[in-house]
């Protein structure tokens, strides 16, 4: 049994406190808006992100990151790509020992282009850090939170603490696997969320099942070719965190990159989704960075393309659609052999 | 403008003979039931296949195959795979030159294990046959006969062949790439409908989305190492015929496959499924001949095994997925990289 804290009390890291939870830890809960840290001690509940979803009382809430931290080895990270920084910088102000961090985040950060792992070891002084480990695989909180069977890989450089973490979250639902390739697995969680939001737009025009499927596939083909260019093992792309998580966050209702892509599909604009959704949608600021990448490695990626310019450059939806759908004719092995001539293995 | 016959007249020829009527050709559909011929003919309607959708009136129907093979060089073979071998031999009997076969089944045959393309080149005389193409990919046949946009590889060992078929089905709506892989286009199309059952029991059972990802992503592993040991490349299997095919099988509600599992998982019987369904399940009987094929080659498919148990030993639903969902602890890439030991790109 361990101390654990878990940084940020959104839907994912509340639905993560809840299996480590049931596995017998001691959960430290932490977020920054106080009302919800009453909720979740009180009510036990966290009903805006988790409705009607019952917390284990071993899962304790804290206002403070200080508190949260104390004698805590490990620190789940769950926090939106673009307060990290913000985060690390409270943590490494107030830790007193060396701890490993689990992020579960899903995201790189635009112009510095850097992947939540390479942000939490530029952010934390290195003797106060014993290992970074991404959790990452086909998993909505929503469905984690119920018990339903859900697996999930734990990659880190350091295969030790990846099977330490492995152990702490592993039970009879939550099934995690491991995989040493971190680059894979980041850029993989990562770059899922731009085909979410293109294959919303392809569900919100009322394209069918047969294009949304061309749409994946097409989709993992062009994140297979960045991410192996970026020294990525190609058939991390094939795994849970790669197709895996792709299918999942295409095709289900759950996932708030398709509902945004699925509203600006029926015609909405960009604005006025993102303040309907509520939540941070990774995806519009993961199309920036992306398309960035693929200039700066000189990559082709015709969705993220299409995707960028309808986000940023007022691209009618059905014209960047059309235009990816209509393209000459091709030999399909072409790009995957593209992939393979990257191959690191 | 060419003569082709198209025969079999279920939903997906049926559907293939609209996009090629609507790019100009003369379109011979034979079917082997006169009163669904009379219909097309005299209607312009499929109901039973193809319900409210009026058929272009350059499809004509014929009871005759002799007829419909009259003057034609391109045959599409629609026909479900246990009834290849007898319509191929009413077509070797009947036709008076050689011609190019297109088929677009997806199955292969228990006992002898033979892909439909090998079955062609044996029950065809060889001076008839100038090629064989495999049409194959993400594609409902009700979407495609709806001109939604889709998706398919034409795949054939005479590229040359194959190019002239993506001429002849390519439009805006109907993009069609090539490959010149046929085992692997053929081994990802038959053992998808596996994968499709198996994600219909998952459903069934109410199990998540989470859950059908993870069996999705193991489907694809699975389906990869047999058909690279097969000798199919490992690359197609992330492509169109592959991941794609399997994507929409498994998260559509047009899915034959993935309803008859669905009705499985509910408790249903087989017999009782098969009988209510009304139309061919193809995965029941390529379950056998891929669990033949796995003994045959010694290569691991734990879900093809779990399903045979339920399909044909009485083994409950509920335990066969739970029994994939709790083998031990795993190193992710261990299965992928045996998929690449047998590469032969």
């Amino acid at each position: 049994m361990e101390k654990i804290a878990v940084l940020g009390a959104g839907s994912w890291g509340t639905a993560l406190a809840i299996v480590l939870a049931d596995n017998g830890h001691q959960v430290r809960l932490w977020g920054h808006r106080p009302e919800q840290i009453t909720e979740i001690n009180h009510s036990h509940t966290n009903e805006k992100y988790l409705p009607g979803i019952e917390l284990p009382t071993n899962i304790i809430g804290y206002s403070s990151i200080e508190e949260s931290l104390e004698g805590t080895n490990t620190i789940v990270l769950a926090v939106p790509t673009k307060a990290i920084r913000e985060v690390l910088n409270q943590v490494s102000a107030k830790l007193k020992h060396s701890i490993t961090i689990v992020h579960v985040s899903k995201g790189i950060e635009p112009d510095s282009l850097l992947r939540i792992s390479e942000i939490i070891e530029l952010e934390m002084p290195g003797h106060m850090l014993e290992a970074v480990v991404v959790l990452s695989g086909p998993s909505h909180a929503e469905e984690v939170s119920r018990r339903h069977i859900t697996t999930v890989t734990a990659s880190s450089l350091n295969m030790e603490k990846a099977e330490y973490i492995q152990d702490l979250f592993i039970n009879q639902h939550f099934r995690v696997y491991t995989n040493p390739d971190v680059i894979g697995v980041e850029i993989g969680g990562a770059l899922k969320n731009i085909i979410a939001l293109a294959a919303g737009i392809s569900d919100g025009l009322g394209y069918g099942d047969n294009a949304k499927a061309a749409l994946i596939t097409r989709g993992l083909a062009e994140i297979a070719r960045l991410g192996s260019k970026i020294g990525g093992n190609p058939l991390t792309f094939s795994g849970l965190t790669g197709i895996g998580d792709l299918i999942v966050t295409c095709t289900s209702i759950h996932s708030r990159n398709w509902r945004a892509g699925n509203l600006l599909g029926k015609g909405h604009k960009l604005e006025e989704v993102l303040e309907n959704m509520g939540m941070v949608v990774e995806g519009v600021r993961t199309t920036k960075a992306a398309q960035q990448l693929s200039e700066k490695y000189g990559v082709k990626m015709p969705i993220t393309e299409a995707l960028y310019q309808v986000l940023f450059n007022g691209q009618s939806p059905k014209d960047a659609v059309d235009s990816l759908m209509t393209r000459g004719k091709t030999h399909e092995m072409e790009d995957l052999v593209n992939i393979m001539d990257n191959r690191s293995f």
